[in-house]
């Protein structure tokens, strides 16, 4: 069997972890993979937030129905979406592509002009939650790196966002908390799901081929 | 360097393909890592429609900018998510995981109720935006699975949605076209990315570290 499919057939969304510490060379793919992540035009519209405090992870899990995985991970990560696409943000990528690939700023005007049309052609609303979309890639990500690293990593959904936005400031910072994900180790004797069958809709459900 | 970091060094959007086609076994993986991608409450709220016929990605390139990757693509995934998630999809989803751990479906009952619960506490535009973003978990997957296969992956929102939809009959199905991505090889002499490096925001932009 491939071994990827294998990797991902061993994860599965761990609901208790022992609270063991993941090494920091692991932590570093996962967030290199999360880095790498591909976006929309490439304009990575998110912050990520990467949290080992305790006291914060603690303050977090009260806002987030007191999920016990959320105390016992290693890492709590957090993918905050911007509220607002700015033409500041876009003329900051437009100079990251000029630097990054030695033309000038200039060249790049067409690419610009399109960025800027395409957000101003939609509601602030329209483009946080285009922005939030691309958060959703790079957790899907995350997802495959923790695991090829047998890490595991529980996406979460489940919290209440202003509570987190208002514990990790990010109205003030122009962000909204959308999506997050504790990294750590599966405690298998006390998380009824470790040894479930993984469910997933069949092949022809899920796919038309045409 | 970590292999699944080369591996993702490697990928790029590829604007421009060669027509060659990749092998099924290739193409197997892929779509078993979209299968096996995660979503809010497992409920896998979209259908991925897998593109082979030339004609209809020649009639999809119409609604598509005339982007030339997707005439040149091996297959062009599409990603459409459920439009309105209702009780019946809900009660499939149950009895699909009753089946698959051979418990019965009243065990659920609880799981049944609270997802009902919540689907109805959401307008249908709330839900459906909830839907989209799953689909982009499991884009997230096919990304890097295809980048471990070596097969080149152009993920793309640059699509008029309703165009899309009317080529597919998307609307009676009750799904809408969210994102797509064509798989394929690069093909470096035409396309002027294929050399280009990488631009990603940098960790100290892009992660908060508390």
């Amino acid at each position: 069997m491939n071994n990827l499919i294998e990797t991902l057939n061993w994860r599965y969304a761990a609901k208790r972890m022992n609270g063991n510490k993941i090494p920091s060379e692991k932590l570093d793919v996962i967030l290199e993979a999360i880095q790498l992540s591909p976006s929309s035009g490439g304009l990575q519209p998110y912050t990520v937030f990467v949290i080992e405090d305790q006291e914060i992870k603690k303050k977090i899990q009260k806002v987030a129905y007191m999920q016990p995985q959320i105390a016992e991970s290693s890492h709590l990560i957090v993918f905050a979406s911007w509220t607002k696409i700015t033409a500041e943000q876009v003329e900051n990528f437009i100079n990251l592509i000029a630097e990054t690939r030695g033309i000038s700023s200039d060249s790049l005007n067409g690419l610009k002009t399109s960025l800027i049309n395409r957000i101003s052609s939609h509601t602030d609303e329209a483009n946080a939650q285009w922005a939030a979309r691309q958060a959703y890639i790079a957790l899907g990500h995350a997802v495959v790196a923790a695991a090829s690293e047998q890490i595991d990593a529980t996406p979460m959904e489940g919290f209440d966002a202003d509570g987190m936005d208002e514990i990790l400031g990010l109205n003030e910072k122009g962000l909204r908390s959308v999506v997050m994900m504790t990294l750590g180790y599966r405690d298998t004797e006390n998380d009824v799901l470790a040894k479930a069958k993984k469910v997933r809709r069949s092949h022809k459900e899920l796919f038309v081929t045409i």
